[in-house]
């Protein structure tokens, strides 16, 4: 499954219209953020995504937990969210 | 129903513990958050109690959104968390 990487200079209108071109193909959808900015825009994104998809009747929730990840040789923590209609 | 409001300084795990109480209590919590740095705290404490919880065989989802809010005479925009017993 893809990842949606969100940076904090991500635009949050964008990343919302990638997660509800997935949430319509598949039905869930998987996020990830690393530090305040990223996250803050993927939360932005989900919102405005929730919206989007609202006009099909398509309820989505989203559950965010802490994942490691490898960048270059360093470990980050990011939180990934993953998104899934109702 | 009570908001529990997060800002940038808060302790997430703090946060953690006020939502599942909240949630083992009613099923269900509103979190608001302004900023990025409060949407980061905000949404670690989400994954946090998330952990609490599975504990109890209790999963939450949560769904943001944007909201006014009124602080003074100013209008910010805010994000509400609301977060749920499935």
């Amino acid at each position: 499954m893809e990842i949606l990487k969100v940076s904090a200079k991500s635009r949050s209108t964008a990343v919302a219209g990638a997660i509800a071109g997935v949430i319509r193909e598949s039905g869930r959808a998987e996020v990830q953020a690393i530090g305040a900015g990223a996250v803050n825009q993927a939360v932005k994104a989900v919102a405005i995504a929730r919206g989007y998809l609202a006009e099909d009747g398509i309820v989505i929730v989203c559950m965010p937990s802490f994942v490691e990840v490898s960048i270059g040789d360093q470990e980050r923590t990011a939180i990934k969210f993953v998104v899934e209609k109702v």
